[in-house]
């Protein structure tokens, strides 16, 4: 028997459908969306499309970013020899915040996982390789503190060290099993100065 | 610092806006919509305005629904001399789950609140007084057993009585506090069979 309308329904059935959103929030919500003004809505609406259309990878560092180039990148004051390379966009945000962070970024889009099936092909870590090529001083690890995070940092130091570039870890001021995103900017600092070699 | 790129920091401002998403949450949901196929997305940003465009009240019972007139009010085999008055589509949807509820509705769209300055104006009250000038053998009032549902209920009992229609009050099984729509079948069951008079 189909409790609501179709529309209601249809709605119901794709917000259920999104991450950490069950079917009672999914019902929530929709009554929630149906029931604001519809210039709200429509702004929702397309939020969801522009951001879907207009975001791509950049081409330098593979931050979702709405332009060729991120901002990160393009910033000529940025120390450009200095790579950290994160996890993904969110982690890359959560550094920035913190304001003092000075070289550019690499974005993997995920770690290593034998148990999700996720291999050092499904990463970027071959783009990764291709930056080296440049001038690049020092590659910093900052993949989370996680089992996931740390076999990456142990994958990404063992291709690195034959080219004789440095290759540091932020420091396990981060605690064990954290995710970057949800540590305050102090312990991230913090984590950022006690980088040791790898 | 803007530390998103423009259509990112717009898709995380409009999904922190609904109820429930904080703005973690609207992170990552936001990250989750970019990365999701192109076709899914559009889908989703098409449900919504579609449901926004489309959904209006019964004219009937004031459900949401996408007809003029709902398919419960629409159904000739239901009770159109027995009404339930719910607080809001949920709660009707709660109760047609159970199957065996065979009167109408009347959806008020809130309950009667004077901490946050809800009136008897503000609810489809005078819309429920309308409906009675027709055939009507009772009115049982489903609204939550809330100190706001219970308000509720006896503004209404009080409204209804001088008509000498008869009033009555789903049975106290729905536990104090409760929400209806988070409340198992039986319990629904036995609170509408359990219904005294008010």
């Amino acid at each position: 028997m189909e409790l609501y309308s179709g529309h209601i329904s249809k709605l119901i059935e794709e917000l259920a459908g999104l991450p950490g959103i069950g079917s009672k929030s999914a019902q929530r919500l929709a009554f929630h969306l149906i029931n604001m003004p519809q210039d709200k809505v429509f702004r929702l609406a397309k939020a969801i499309t522009d951001a879907k259309e207009n975001v791509r990878y950049c081409r330098e560092c593979y931050t979702l970013t709405d332009r060729e180039i991120c901002p990160v990148c393009a910033n000529g004051k940025r120390d450009h020899k200095l790579i950290m390379v994160v996890e993904n966009t969110r982690d890359l945000a959560a550094y920035e915040k913190t304001g003092r962070y000075e070289g550019v970024y690499h974005v993997l889009h995920g770690a290593i996982s034998p148990m999700l099936g996720i291999g050092p092909g499904d990463i970027k870590l071959k783009e990764l390789m291709e930056r080296l090529q440049g001038e690049v001083a020092e590659v910093i690890v900052a993949t989370n503190s996680s089992l996931e995070g740390e076999t990456t940092a142990m994958y990404i130091a063992k291709l690195i060290k034959p080219t004789g570039i440095k290759v540091t870890r932020i420091a396990s001021g981060v605690p064990v099993g954290g995710d970057l995103e949800y540590i305050d900017e102090v312990t991230l600092l913090r984590a950022l100065e006690g980088r040791v070699e790898l």
